[in-house]
């Protein structure tokens, strides 16, 4: 058996590459994307208004307080000219400072009667109230930089450069597997000795939050059924999760039908609670993932070793987050204990409250908990307001 | 004008009901639960073998240390008894606790030789690796509550009582609506006056984000094409969101208009920056909001406003963020100031770090942050390490 850390080790060395492809802009949130993206134009392309108001040369102010309009120059139009120095010209947020004025003075500060407006300020700095051209940007500079994750402040920057279509890391396939012969349908009424299917919904839930739509099968305790149902699969799947089957169990066949397949297995086993039977093999560009049957077990594996293992072949940077335990913990075994919690955030502050739970097979209470964090295995006691390393299972209601 | 407090507080009082429906319960991730569900029967539902390894009676433990195995419990057998009270059956992770045993011994402590378990503990508790029936639940007991928000452990826990059909809160349907005729499509070569459509494609992927699959429409920015576009767009989608023609300029006809279709503006300008003009308005069960049209300006509106107001008609409880700001921040107007910040989790603390932009025109900048830190309008010095209310634009790369 190997540690935490160690497991950790081992799977990120275990590179799979992916390819990558162009898709339109629109779809491409939650994406990598897989190009330098630059300017094609200043940021702002002109010198921009900013307030809705008059636009003046602001020198004259500081004679004369009246000024005549010449005219409005509106969002979307052709550059107009103030053709008199003296006089004014309309303004509107967004539109291009007219020729021959140097500052918008807003509405808010004039009044305006009979195409003259009457300005209550005796001194206005140049440029107040424009965008000046080029400021964020100038046109070549890199915008966007190669394997940033697109959230929807990317995604309009993407729009606002013009790239209708957007090189992006193609996720790949995913296939969760559900193995066990006591599970029956979620339509199904369970004998007594029965229970339904859960886990590769939860899975295939957790994958979704991440951006991925995975396939769901459920296979057979039998070991040539499953050796042949695992060979189809990976022709189709880079990636396959196990739910199941992995442990000591008689019928645990994974790891021995992996073997005949030619999979090496780098990791079976690691000194944790809940997960300690973890599986993970690999055979060129093929990853299995074996995550033991438990609700918490599976879920817990999911997120320390699967998802921040896909985060980085998608090329993404996900922060470790960490959190102040709000209650004393004791735990004996000198193994990692990832304590499930609920956390609340106080006075900017992560507090992860210990979820009551009556061991890893609990899928009522693990429904309460929000994270987890990782209890050390060299500590027995687990003193409140220390600070572990803490994993979201998902990050709130919205 | 009105404090963010206020019209916050105008907001709520303003509700949408929203019906419900039922959807099979693979598509019920992210939404609201909208009734009760109570457990079919007892979690778990027969004394459950959590370890692989020989069930036996433990009093025998005391005087004997051999056992001859009858047979194997697997998981999904209906349950087998031990005959012999002297001896044992293997068993696995997931089966049914045999009867005439009360523990399960695991492997690890377990020799077995020619049909004998030989195990090397002298004393061994009653139910130990049994995980007992009903610990988690009885029939009948409450479960998941009405307005749960369904993330993948409760999605898992839907499966397990076998709800295949889920009453859930269906999500209105939403409308963002560009304005501006400075804007042109993505796929167009801007001329010098205009620029690219963006801030309905940041909202729309905002909205994405919250699991709501909103449509986009560019309006005009002429009075009478207008007024029929949204008289038209209110008849299909309760609520429309606009960037932009809510400020003061001429062709800002977009609060006339509401008017003129027998809305009812119940907010229109707020003590903040970004967003002054934000707009709110209201008949019967449609609602508008207006957000300004630069980038930062709508981006802060929907978040501030729209967000929080939408999770509550959807009956999710969604907790006020707080973060701690890591540099002192001077802003000398008296209105509440949404700083952009980028956060990073340090021990457990979320700290907050403003990002430099010139202002709520640059979206270049806009996308380094990935929150908003709300800081009171009745300050001007705004010291490191204070706490102000936080909110996220999105939450970290997964």
């Amino acid at each position: 058996m190997i540690s935490v850390t160690q497991a950790r080790e081992i799977l990120f060395s275990n590179p799979l590459s992916l390819p990558e492809e162009f898709i339109p802009f629109q779809k491409s949130l939650n994406h990598t994307l897989a190009s330098d993206v630059y300017a094609d134009r200043d940021a702002p392309p002109f010198h921009r208004v900013t307030m809705d108001g008059i636009a003046i040369q602001s020198a004259g102010l500081q004679t004369k307080k009246q000024f005549e309009i010449e005219g409005i120059q509106a969002a979307g139009q052709e550059q107009m000219t103030l053709k008199n120095s003296e006089n004014c010209l309309e303004v509107m947020t967004g539109a291009v400072l007219p020729k021959n004025t140097d500052c918008v003075v807003p509405y808010e500060m004039v009044q305006i009667n009979r195409g003259m407006a009457v300005v209550n300020e005796l001194e206005f700095e140049k440029f107040k109230n424009v965008h000046l051209q080029g400021t964020d940007a100038k046109k070549g500079d890199l915008i966007l930089r190669k394997d940033s994750w697109i959230h929807p402040g990317i995604l309009s920057v993407l729009a606002s450069l013009g790239q209708e279509k957007v090189k992006v890391v193609r996720p790949p396939k995913v296939l969760i597997c559900a193995t066990g012969d006591e599970l029956v349908g979620v339509d199904q009424h369970p004998l007594p000795h029965q229970i339904r299917t859960s886990n590769v919904y939860m899975l295939a839930a957790a994958l979704q939050n991440l951006g991925i739509a995975a396939q769901t099968a459920h296979l057979p305790d039998h070991k040539e059924a499953l050796r042949s149902a695992i060979e189809k699969a990976l022709e189709s799947h880079a990636i396959l999760l196990f739910s199941g089957a992995v442990s000591k169990g008689k019928f645990d066949f994974l790891p021995e039908v992996l073997n005949e397949l030619g999979l090496e297995i780098l990791i079976h086993g690691v000194t944790q609670k809940p997960g300690k039977p973890f599986l993970f093999g690999r055979k060129n560009e093929n990853f299995v993932f074996g995550f033991p049957g438990n609700p918490s077990s599976s879920l817990v594996c999911f997120h320390n070793y699967f998802k921040p293992w896909l985060s980085k072949q998608l090329r993404r940077q996900e922060p470790q987050a960490s959190g102040i335990l709000a209650e004393e913990v004791i735990f004996k075994k000198p193994v990692t204990y990832h304590l499930l919690v609920r956390t609340e955030i106080q006075e900017g502050n992560i507090m992860a409250y210990p979820i009551k739970n009556s061991g890893s097979g609990d899928w009522v209470h693990l429904s309460e908990a929000d994270a987890f964090l990782s209890l050390p295995a060299d500590k027995e006691t687990f003193k409140k307001n220390d600070v572990f390393p803490l994993n979201y299972f998902h990050k709130g209601g919205f």
